[in-house]
């Protein structure tokens, strides 16, 4: 845990919320510490309503022409102009707070990036390409064996490596290198358990820069981190859009894409320039050459796979869906465009099944939840929600379709999670306002998967929809922000004035119905995985959410709407981007390899698109939050409440 | 042995010799039969000196305005113009022919082709790279693994192929081919120890088109054969020069024009270009196509290998004399430009020294001597000769730096044994007149490494030139033939107006020097390389001579120089292009590829250029037949006749 820095407190709730980030911004931590404050744009300052005032203590704000002289000088300050530089003691102005407690208060439970390898901390690097240095007795007559002969000699006296072979291209320059060298040389090589080979020979000793490079091919993203493979520390990280995006937004377009005449081509090319850009920003960022990388590691989903390898995917889309490859040999990054020199070989994560790719192995062996005796719900979500259940015994996974939702598709205001996205969505349950934030603060331009979970969540528990996802009409007489608008029924999030766009940014029913049938399809693939295996909800020991969407969400607020299983919050852990953590093992330690080729093995896919079970467990989750409420007490309990003020 | 076919006797010396082809030409029967007719044309029908009258028998002759009629109803013929198609009684002109028998008769001994293999014949074909058939269950909803993972449990199951990779390149088309067949398919898959690697998938059944490639790479002529191997036979041989020649006729040559900016890569090119001339002449051969070739294996000598694969030779040449590899890994051909699908995989003979390459591993290979409890003595006498001398338990190699002095390099009218090269010569001791035959029985325009051997043979013993190879001067005062020209002392083997020239073709006294350094440097290295294991020549069961320089050589004349050891003819055998045959037998059984490795292991090189012992040998061997002449009882007793008659 990081190191508390400062407390705030609000009143008159006297709500207390320890601080860890220096200059953190005032209206978020009144976000996270659950009080709310009015605010239309997203913190970008330009609505004026989050004015607080603050009583006591360190701050830093910048002035406002919605402040008066007078309010100024008596300590108001929007809060999202004010960064926190001390202890605070803040009074919360009485048009923005209101009686929370009656609501049966829900703690808000922002997840914090989990570190899981901590087995594997610690351990001195022990990639799978590696690099060793020898110095070679310089030939004679009497001792005039091939260079080559001479260099494994040396490899096996050294380093104990045999069976060493190599390449052609390697024997190319190997005589030059050698003496370049004055017979000392550093030989990179690549090693299975049944022989090594060398990729590479260069002059001297070149092992102080060495690295490895992880590669997440995400539908939508490509991270990538460059490690050093000498202590093991990530050096940079980067990462850009897919390319490929503009072919299509998610798996099945992309292969209805790759199957039009130089389509696949295309699409590979796309990854790769994404790659090379990310690639690109590494290097600059380590200070590193090309030349210097030794090896690579990438994981995708079984689609982005076949692509990025020129791989048909066409059977991947087409029942009973049979991906190409499950195990994908190693290859020469050079033979696909990366730029890297020749000697570079990439491993690729291995695949489960056609919609449980590498980066779901990837993210297994980052959680290490293979060898882990506690039952874990591993939960992927991003345009698919791919699930793990299992423990070090055994694994089962499925893959739900569930639809780009909660990445910003098939809603109307949806967006990724970028600049000017609302993040962040509380309503005062009196008068339905709401409390926004945007990703960096600047005035919002849509919604983002977070958001669209606290609104689902905010929307029932206020009444503003009903258990089914439609608007409560009746409540339009009480505010202008629920309306029949040209979508039909409306929720307005902000007003035209407050957003980059020149339109209102507004929540309809549609989108409703698609968010709840997001979260209908990963919550009933969890259900079914588990009937399969005779275990229920409350045997889960902890919850593991990966994927970038992962990390904004409230825990408890998922758990509102239906979309995790309503359990201790305290067990789920956000495991951030646990693909690219995944391959950045796997370049640091060749068993991590092996590990993910058994955890790829091991894991037993259920076709939920067979299943009868699935389809009946599917209708049964199109309700917020679930047809089975007593699976949900705590939300029942809200929303039970929420009525009865309502009702008063 | 072939069968007989006729039997001719020559009058009036009663020789008789068997016919074993239809159609043979008479005059050379009679050379064969040690039988001379003055021929001073080299068989072309020009000179009209061969005048032969036969006596009995059927046979076709030419006419030919040399022949009066009168002759012609005689019965007189050219033998050169005469083709034996029955058994033949001819009388030799008293003009021709001498007493023989005086002259301590030797016997020639045309050598035959052998085949040393024979353990290996009726053995079915089990190729390194081999196709395996299977008919894979259709993909289901409960059966949806991937179509690799089918394809290996198929394969596993109906071949017993376990720990079966591949790459990419198959991947890429692995879903369509599979479908397009109708879940048969056969796989192409590359067999080491330790693992089995699929490098082409077809639809359907593929079997039964299957070629393997296997190709000699020589520093002077590249030779390919094409097989069958599902029979194991040979469906297509054929041969070009290298295009390499023009860069350099010798390997020392090549390496420095290797040096050159561009240059080792246009050797590169200029060899790969003569490979596919000769692959598109084996594919027209046998009706093949390209992509029914399943994998090559090539030998070359140390130079020409890293020449093809492209790899700077620039320190075989330098003491001391080191190879970049001389085990070499297995290579894509289509990597190269040789025009095959890129499946196509290469294995590469290894090398046991700089100058003791693959094609002499080959050649260990073709011979058995590996596997043969008798000590042998292997022989590929070519620019350099290599020496291989051993058994089952043991092999030393040694190179002689011979110079291409038998391939016609260093002598004035030296030229390969191609059409209109002289490669047989009898010079008849009474009037020193010479019987010379030509390649195509043309005009002469120049003289090959037998007819070489010859002159040197002839010259010696009928004291046209002493044993330290210097013209007796004395003898020019009886013939024509031996006079002072512009190069010094000389002998005219064939007058310019029976040349394809303009010149006489003649051996001078530098031509003489060279063929004696030559058969030297290879005498020699066979007796440093027995005497460092503690043999003699008389310890040696059998010899071996190999490449095309042997095909034509006199065994009994080879002796007389001092070429080879004067041993019993009969323990001489002919191996052909053993290379090539190695290559052969290693493209259709994989166990000899890992022989091949053995031997290559197995051989003990022996570096003559750092060896005393080596130069006081090399000074002994410069004489004719050897300064110690009684290893050469034969001889020494032939030339003190030859000097008996003489004094006369």
């Amino acid at each position: 845990m990081p190191e508390r820095r400062y407390t705030v407190r609000f009143e008159p709730d006297g709500v207390s919320i320890d601080v860890y980030r220096e200059a953190e911004n005032l209206l978020r931590v009144a976000m996270v510490a659950g009080v709310h404050i009015n605010a239309s744009c997203g913190g970008a300052g330009t609505c004026g309503k989050c004015k607080v005032r603050i009583l006591e203590g360190e701050y830093r704000s910048q002035h406002s022409s919605k402040l008066t002289q007078d309010e100024w000088d008596k300590g108001y300050r929007l809060a999202c102009q004010t960064e926190i530089v001390g202890d605070l003691v803040v009074e919360v102005p009485v048009e923005s707070r209101y009686e929370k407690d009656v609501l049966g208060r829900r703690p808000d439970h922002v997840l914090r990036a989990a570190r899981f390898q901590k087995e594997y901390e610690g351990i001195v690097p022990e990639p799978a390409v590696a690099k060793f240095y020898v110095e070679l007795p310089e030939p004679t007559a009497d001792n005039n064996m091939s260079d080559m002969g001479r260099l494994g000699q040396a490899l096996k006296r050294e380093h104990e490596l045999d069976k060493v072979s190599t390449d052609y291209t390697v024997l190319r320059d190997l005589p030059a290198v050698l003496r370049e060298g004055g017979w000392k040389a550093t030989a990179t090589v690549m090693r299975t358990h049944r022989s090594h080979r060398i990729v590479r020979v260069e002059p001297g000793d070149t092992r102080g820069r060495t690295f490895a490079l992880a590669i997440d091919v995400g539908t939508t993203t490509i991270h990538g981190a460059l490690l050093d493979v000498n202590t093991g520390a990530e050096v940079a990280r980067a990462a850009d859009y897919n390319a490929q995006v503009s072919m299509g937004e998610d798996v099945i377009t992309r292969i209805i894409a790759a199957l039009k005449p130089g389509g696949l081509e295309a699409l590979q090319k796309r990854a790769v320039k994404t790659i090379n850009g990310v690639l690109k920003e590494l290097l600059a960022k380590a200070e590193a050459e090309a030349g210097d990388i030794s090896h690579a590691v990438f994981a995708g989903n079984t689609t982005m796979t076949q692509l990025l390898l020129g791989v048909n995917p066409k059977y991947i889309r087409e029942a009973p869906y049979v991906p190409a490859a499950n195990f994908f040999p190693p290859f020469r990054l050079a033979d696909l465009g990366i730029r890297v020199p020749p000697h570079v070989m990439g491993y690729v994560m291995p695949c489960v099944a056609s919609y449980v790719g590498g980066d779901i192995t990837a993210g297994v062996l980052a959680t290490g939840m293979h060898t882990d005796p506690r039952l874990t719900l591993f939960m992927d979500v991003g345009t698919n929600g791919e699930i793990v259940i299992g423990n070090q015994d055994w694994m089962v996974s499925a893959s739900a379709s569930a639809g780009p939702a909660f990445e910003g598709g098939g809603v109307k205001f949806g967006m990724r999670a970028t600049y000017g996205a609302i993040e962040q969505v509380r309503i005062n349950p009196e008068n339905l306002e709401p409390m926004i934030l945007t990703i960096g603060q600047v005035p919002p331009k849509g919604i983002c998967g977070s958001a669209m979970i606290d609104c689902l969540a905010e929307f029932v528990e206020t009444g503003i929809i009903t258990q089914n996802g439609k608007f409560n009409r009746e409540l339009a007489s009480r505010t202008d922000r629920i309306r029949e608008g040209e979508n039909g029924w409306e929720y307005v999030l902000c007003w035209k004035d407050q957003t980059q766009l020149d339109q209102d940014i507004t929540i309809i029913e549609p989108d409703i119905d698609n968010l709840i049938r997001t979260k209908g399809s990963i919550y009933s693939a969890c259900s079914v995985l588990l009937k399969s295996v005779g275990l229920h909800f409350s045997d889960i020991e902890r919850i593991i959410i990966a994927g970038g969407f992962g990390q904004f969400i409230d825990v408890e607020k998922a758990m509102a709407i239906g979309l995790l299983p309503e359990t201790d919050p305290e067990r789920v852990a956000y495991g951030g981007n646990t693909s690219l953590a995944g391959c950045e093992m796997a370049a640091l330690h060749r068993d991590r390899i092996d590990e993910a080729e058994q955890i790829a093995t091991m894991i037993t896919n259920i076709e939920l698109s067979a299943s009868n079970m699935y389809m009946e467990e599917y209708v049964a989750a199109l309700f917020l939050p679930h047809t089975r409420m007593e699976e949900f007490p705590r939300e029942a309990e809200r929303i039970r409440l929420a009525q009865q003020i309502r009702a008063q």
